[in-house]
């Protein structure tokens, strides 16, 4: 599944902290593109295409962005809007009770009446992009300081975003940094707040084959569903929205998506590369292996094990899976060939440059390698100390939050840790007075595992073991810290934290004590991380972009930054081991496999699927691929063709595709899309949701209300 | 489930190489003791049990050594042998054939007809103990050179094992080492050759609960089996056989387990301790999480991936078991407390020794500490080249053994690595001209995974990763290696080995070239580890050894060597994270825990435990544990009470039993039982096998043949 959320754990794992510079050298269909600066000439000279201003504006204006963190589009000018399932799963758990469980077992709204309204989800539209860039830059005198700097340029954002009128409050002003700084552009987006869920199928289609397949191609899964968006209390009306191909796509074919990619690290050193590929992700992915067959064995012992850990394990899964993926692709020397010639060419760019102001910048990618060495001294520690893999349960996360308030809330608001400051508090509440369920025996295993692993890392005789096991073994120590502790009682944290300091020094409270025993050296790894790691690389990373975009300019396309994008790209298999892996499935393809495994989870058909079967064209495509350049946030894009008619849904990427986090690929790396034929076959034959594929193929209008 | 063959993998894996030290200061029911030796005294004081000469003579004569590789006892005067399910695994595989999977559906001869011989299996009943320590050592004067000490002790042994009279080729005789040379006993066996299946149950009820159940407690195994031994053709006549107790075993009670366990390292110095618990079982545990991810990955894309895969992955999930459940027992300080007070009270009494001929012996912990150092230097490259994990794929063990046989056969006897010495030439062939099913994506996945873990390991731009991985990905080496490479070809293999160098010079071969690039480097890492590890240390251990007899003398037991043993305990339920966990299970918990499990694989219940719930008494104990001191090895062995009657069936140890293999421990550990009760319950009610129930009670006799 390609989705930020779920990556976003592993970001703060291993610590990926940079900026936002530019890629240098284009490589086949690449390109997460501006939409006020597409690749004209590529798509003119190679496809023969022309993007013209309409088509940009259309397109455009038909894409949707959730801003839970993924895309969608309008298919219709009723307020139809297309997405993933796996984008709309919060709304479908959200809406669902005990008597339905509508994330599980699907929803149909037959009529408006039947639509249900979405708690707290925002859809945004882009209206237009104007290039601030001089504005901002000359608020911003070049002989300030740092710190003024920082606030003369947080203010002139904040002046471009107010002036932009918002009467009916449907507007959202946001002033982008691209290029890391190189360009601020302000975007103005229709803001939609009255959301209603329409359809959506099974999630076991949704997510036909589950973990094993996830990653992989090829593919069956159905991973679709609908909203529509209201004004007024009716059905919007919607100028720019996609129509649907009647034929679909057909293998070469370009296709573009339009979505929102929403981080990418195309301007890693060859240093950072280097660490993330000896270091970074290998000792991740050991942390990743090790949790994945602890739960994995644990839940094999009762159904209610699994259940407790589902979450978790399915969390680790994706990450393990990603980090593989991307792990690969660093260890392709045919990719890394390809960075360190750009690597090169930017490099001989400044040191050539007749410029001192650009010279000087060379200086930057010994500042990143000193980082990352500095880094790789620091990520184990730093790993089970400050980001508490040691002490990996609930009970550790509360205390150390309590222990902390307790100590950083009498601070001044700007010297507080970040998390503490008057901003993030009420987020910080909600997370501890949560009444989440926490079971003592699944707290218990991963503590005693996070113990382990602190203790074999350091060695046991170390001193900081010895006085974190207390005389006892890991899973005593665990067993010990979780029964004895009060964090699992929501009204004792609350009281912990409304009493401050001396109710925390005084709770008696064995992981409290932990985390105080600890708190020292955690926050000296902290520090050390963000001033010798962090900083250093922020400012380098600054100073390559700009030598990037002294070199380049904006004849190519920003880092990915949650913001509306195009890419492009052929509908096309690939080869894998010697195998030819084709680029279209078929429903067929979808009951062969639920046959090879004996219809067992995960891979057994809802029962919808198996009683029409005989009803289905079973040569209908059902998923696709094609080389556009995407990454997560992109879950829910329309994929288009020259005519901006929908063909696909992007829903996934291929395993190889993990590696566009650092660089594009088109060898193998493919992105994964629902075909649009597949979605209409399902809706008529299986879900009898005539109404919906009517609206989609133009057949149906929703009669005016009221 | 405790087998030697289960644990051999990781032994090489980790290279654990030592000799036969003993244990000195003993805890509670602590012991493998010799039958000449046994621990009367502690009997006596603690149990008021009087093991007397006639007992001790009973229970030996009683006790079956498998040379597969388990324990067993006979259970009746006609010859019947009782082991466990998954010691007879082997001999119920080679039975069956395409129509009838005895291993997977039981089995049961209702006559003596149809009891069926089995292959090569070899039953060894110990008939003699003979102490010759003084003649072993009389032979070998103490002016001799180490080389010329070695011939002459192998020459009297080899002498006092061929002075037994062996008329009938029905005796076997083995001088043994004990004590690391302490003392040299002789023993005599009665060999049977001539044995038949009798019964076996289904391998679903054997090993109920598969792998998550594997080391836990509660359990509910029926992991019998019983066999048949033959003389002449007939049932053999036993005088000693064991009794069946009509009342089974009761929490408190005193048990004994008569059996063979395999090898126990309790003579390991703190050094070598420490070396396993910070770096050799880390490590491993790293390797071992990473492949049970890999393989189970995999597994779920197919059910015929997953048959592939199954019986490596069985063989990482026990080894993974076993491994975390070590660990766990040296990461407790009570635990390395007691082995720390123990070590130092040996080195007191070696420094305060007036003979200089045992105060010299100290040096021998400093020769330990330093070899672990440098084991832990050697030890992942080791892992890497010399181990093969770099390249783990049957292609490249056979290109490696086909290579270095054509370097080493014409070398003198004397010179070639071990392997290839003339002993072991028969054993190499089998192995290099077998046809076992290989399958190329199974083995593309393995060393895919083996590149990429070696690369991470030494860092992607080491010139030998550079030169391994030859310009291309892991992922794609492996496959061009799999692919090009002949070794899937046994006759190829055979003309290879036939043609000596010459063939194999020029067999172009890309796996034979990948070994060949390899192989200087790994023959160092080899000679390294024998030389600065192996050595050091085995001459060490055998001066602590000396140290260890000087101080104890026999006053206890020897190191296990695949020898019977006696060992004792109380049947004694324990305390786990507070929980307390009863000693018995019963045939009611079996049905709650499918239920439980909503009967899935692995809990699902055989057809006929289904259909024959109703008639069993459901109050019947199961399982049982004990604190008898046993390891691997000891599977299949009989518990007794002290009328030497059986009350139980040793089948596993408890997850915290595993750090037995270093130091005995009560608070936890615990041996696992069938119980007497279940077994007779079972073959009367669900197998409706009154004659072997009937046998067993001695309500039945066999009928003379004939």
């Amino acid at each position: 599944m390609v989705r930020i959320r779920q990556l976003g754990m592993i970001v703060v794992i291993i610590g990926l902290y940079m900026g936002d510079p530019t890629q240098s050298i284009l490589c086949g269909d690449e390109g997460m593109w501006l939409f006020n600066n597409p690749p004209k000439k590529h798509l003119k000279e190679k496809y023969n295409f022309d993007a013209t201003k309409e088509w940009l504006e259309h397109v455009q204006k038909s894409s949707v962005r959730f801003n839970s963190g993924g895309s969608g589009s309008f298919v219709s000018p009723d307020g139809l809007v297309m997405t993933n399932h796996h984008v709309g799963a919060d709304d479908l758990q959200k809406l669902s009770n005990e008597k339905k469980n509508y994330l599980r077992d699907g929803f149909h709204a037959k009529t408006l009446a039947e639509e249900i309204p979405c708690k707290a989800l925002e859809l945004n539209v882009l209206l237009s992009i104007k290039n601030v860039t001089d504005q901002v830059n000359q608020a911003v005198p070049k002989n300030l300081s740092g710190k003024d700097a920082f606030a003369a340029r947080q203010k002139i954002i904040s002046e471009i975003e107010s002036s932009v009128a918002d009467e009916k409050n449907s507007i959202r002003a946001d002033v982008v940094t691209l290029y890391a700084g190189g360009e601020y552009h302000l975007y103005t987006f229709k803001k939609y707040t009255d959301i209603r869920l329409v359809f959506a199928p099974e999630q076991q289609i949704a997510f036909y084959g589950g973990d094993p397949d996830n990653f992989e191609y090829p593919r069956f899964d159905l991973d679709m569903c609908f909203f529509r968006v209201y004004e007024n209390g009716k059905p919007a009306k919607i100028e720019h929205y996609l129509k649907w191909s009647a034929n679909g796509s057909k293998e070469d074919e370009l296709a573009f998506v339009s979505g929102h990619p929403g981080r990418t690290n195309r301007q890693n050193t060859i240093a950072e590369l280097e660490y993330l590929r000896d270091i970074g992700y290998p000792y991740l992915l050991q942390r990743l292996n090790r949790y994945e067959v602890l739960l994995g064995s644990w839940s094999e012992r009762s159904e209610e094990n699994r259940r407790r850990a589902r979450e978790l394990m399915f969390g680790v899964q994706n990450s393990r899976k990603a980090r593989v993926g991307g792990l690969a692709g660093l260890l392709d020397p045919t990719i890394m060939a390809r960075k360190i010639k750009e690597e090169t060419q930017l490099l001989e760019f400044i040191k050539n440059n007749d410029k001192p102001e650009i010279k000087e910048l060379g200086s930057a990618f010994d500042v990143v390698k000193k980082a990352e060495k500095r880094r790789a001294e620091l990520i184990k520690d730093y790993t089970m100390l400050e980001a508490g893999s040691a002490f990996f349960s609930a009970h550790f996360n509360y205390a150390r939050a309590l222990l902390r308030a307790s100590e950083e809330l009498p601070k001044p608001n700007g010297e507080r840790l970040r998390e503490f400051s008057n901003a993030r508090l009420p987020s910080l509440k909600q997370q501890l007075f949560s009444d989440e369920p926490i079971y003592d025996d699944f707290e218990t295993l991963k503590l005693a595992d996070g113990l382990s692993l602190f203790a074999t890392q350091r060695g046991a005789n170390d001193p900081m073991i010895q006085k974190i096991l207390n005389g006892k073994s890991p899973r005593d120590r665990a067993f010990e810290l979780i029964s004895k502790s009060k964090m699992k009682d929501p009204e004792f944290r609350k009281k912990l934290f409304e009493g401050g300091k001396k109710a925390v020094d005084e709770a008696n409270d064995p992981m409290i004590e932990l985390a105080r025993l600890v708190d020292a050296d955690s926050r000296k790894l902290r520090q050390e991380m963000e001033s010798e790691v962090e900083e250093p690389k922020r400012q380098a990373y600054a100073q390559l972009a700009k030598a990037r975009y002294a070199l380049y300019g904006s004849s190519t396309y920003p880092d990915a930054t949650f913001t509306l994008r195009l890419a492009f790209g052929q509908v096309k298999g690939y080869t894998e081991d010697g195998q030819k892996v084709p680029a279209f499935t078929t429903m067929s393809g979808l009951y062969q496999r639920s046959k090879e495994h004996q219809d067992k989870p995960p891979f057994d058909l809802p029962p919808r699927f198996v009683a029409c079967k005989d009803k289905l064209d079973l040569t209908t495509p059902f998923n696709f691929v094609c080389t556009a350049d995407i990454i997560g946030g992109n879950s829910g894009s329309p994929v288009i063709n020259k005519n901006a008619e929908v063909v696909g849904l992007i829903f996934d990427g291929n395993i190889q595709s993990l590696v566009l986090d650092f660089i594009y690929d088109d060898v193998q790396a493919r992105a994964l899309s629902v075909d649009s034929r597949a979605i209409l076959e399902a809706l008529r034959k299986v879900y009898e949701a005539n109404d919906i594929a009517d609206e989609l193929t133009g057949k149906k209008r929703i009669a005016p209300q009221n």
